[in-house]
């Protein structure tokens, strides 16, 4: 009676997963062009430099910069998929540009300084266990003053939405006395519980649940923030409704944006549902009951993200 | 960077999980229509009858058997659901007759001995975190002797398939040259290694994909069959290919039993792929390497199942 977290169709134990994480993530195309893109947009400020990939996985990113022409790149991963790393790096007759390094940035020795830190270290709705404080130890301990963060910003957004699927799951247990005879219309009581005491949701958001523009409530500047501040990051939002609709949920997701030596506009990797989805959908926190709003309603709040996560403080009030 | 462990639509952290369990289990019409209509047709051995429901989550086979005319039904559960079970029962005006007992079966304390016990302990593969060792101990403890279990026996089966995913998967490896220009063709063998040492997949394997007729290779007679038995379930199985194809996985599928007091056939439930789809879909074992086979190919072997999956020891031969 072990059964599914979730309607998915197939389901993987164990070790069969270290390879799922990395397909995903290499087949997710807006991520990993994002990437490719913006290293080669940068191969000026590449060419002849040394890169440090902070959890560099399969090495794909270290390949993209000895591409754009680094003289060398420090590929630095803990995990044993970095033995994958290194077989791809000599299948691309690389290994005299890119060097695998086997270990935590926290603890390896580099014997240099790098120009620039590549790292793809986004976690779901940005913070959720991601790798960002080794992304900001590599920079202090490793990069050269002025060096080159790939990327350099973040931007944390939400917006309020109206899900479907929560209701229809309430629903279901309002059908199983036609079904079977049995009434458990009751347990929708545990089924809200559930869902208030929930974790995050990672889940796709479609555009036209979504009631009103994202509204940004924190920006990270990843040159300067330091881990002190990422304990708590946080931010007042305030959005306009759409329309008439029923707010059961806030949806948060993040933009990664890369300098662009070239001369061209910044390069932006957006996770928003109004843009191709990636791997990282989006975050969902469901209200404890749904809210109604009509158009021009305001919603305004404040979100913290940290470590945990939990819906803002927050208000709705219909325009006069 | 943290992923999906697979290509879920939505995915549910901590303690959502809990209703989502009960919700999948209650909307699988295939078991949950097995059971009522099993519990239904053996109302003449349940009426005026004790009856002890092993692991009753929330109640919902309790309630059938109640409305079967069961005199007393103990409905045994040691997780929290049971506090869910109290309140289904509640509503459906049944306090006098279902009592919920919070509990391991193994350690609560019974007024008296049930002339029934029913229980949906089948895990993935029939036995894969099962609880059906529970339901031996309530059995030995708890059933008068010559009382009804509901199901009574459980059959396992095998047959070799030609899975599409695995080799598209590793296909997937061979087209990032093309989509990135690098080259990681290499992770194929990874793959191949991770699919190699990961316990059992559970997927919904097409019938198209199922190479011969399933075969039997072990049969539990619950009424008798003992703890110390099924920690070594082992059978022999002999297939005939139904034509030309790669076998690169086996499928391990159960079918329970109920027998029917009502004088018709048995009530069988079957999670056959060749039957409507259960929640617990099938088990896969995929092989090292693909096989080939043709038409009336035999494919043999001796299938052991415990705590741990394996491949069978098996081999083919093709029909002189």
């Amino acid at each position: 009676r072990k059964l599914d977290k979730s309607r998915q169709d197939r389901l993987y134990f164990d070790s069969y997963t270290d390879v799922t994480i990395h397909e995903e993530m290499i087949a997710d195309h807006v991520r990993t062009n994002a990437y490719r893109t913006a290293i080669l947009r940068n191969s000026e400020s590449i060419r002849g430099k040394v890169v440090l990939d902070v959890g560099a996985g399969t090495g794909v990113l270290s390949v993209f910069c000895a591409q754009a022409g680094a003289r060398k790149v420090y590929a630095v991963e803990a995990c044993s998929i970095a033995e994958q790393a290194e077989k791809i790096v000599k299948q691309n007759s690389l290994e005299g540009t890119v060097e695998v390094v086997r270990g935590a940035v926290e603890t390896v020795e580099l014997p240099e300084m790098a120009d620039v830190i590549v790292s793809e270290w986004m976690g779901y709705a940005l913070l959720h266990e991601s790798m960002l404080n080794s992304v900001l130890y590599a920079r202090d301990r490793w990069l050269k003053p002025g060096g080159l963060l790939l990327p350099s910003r973040a931007e944390l957004y939400i917006a309020p939405i109206s899900d479907p699927v929560p209701e229809d799951r309430l629903h279901f247990w309002y059908t199983v006395k036609d079904q079977y005879g049995v009434d458990m219309s009751c347990m929708t009581d545990f089924a809200r519980r559930c869902v208030r005491n929930s974790d995050i949701t990672v889940s796709a958001v479609s555009g036209e649940d979504v009631l009103s523009h994202p509204a940004r409530f924190a920006e990270l500047d990843l040159r300067s923030v330091t881990a002190e501040e990422l304990r708590s990051v946080r931010g007042k939002f305030r959005c306009e409704s759409f329309g008439s609709a029923a707010v059961n949920a806030f949806c948060v997701f993040f933009t990664v944006t890369f300098p662009c030596s070239d001369g061209e506009r910044p390069l932006l990797l957006s996770t928003s549902p109004f843009k191709p989805e990636t791997h990282w959908k989006q975050a969902v926190l469901y209200l404890d009951a749904p809210v109604d709003v009509v158009q021009d309603t305001e919603v305004a709040g404040e979100k913290r993200q940290s470590k945990t996560f939990s819906i803002p403080d927050w208000s709705s009030e219909a325009q006069p």
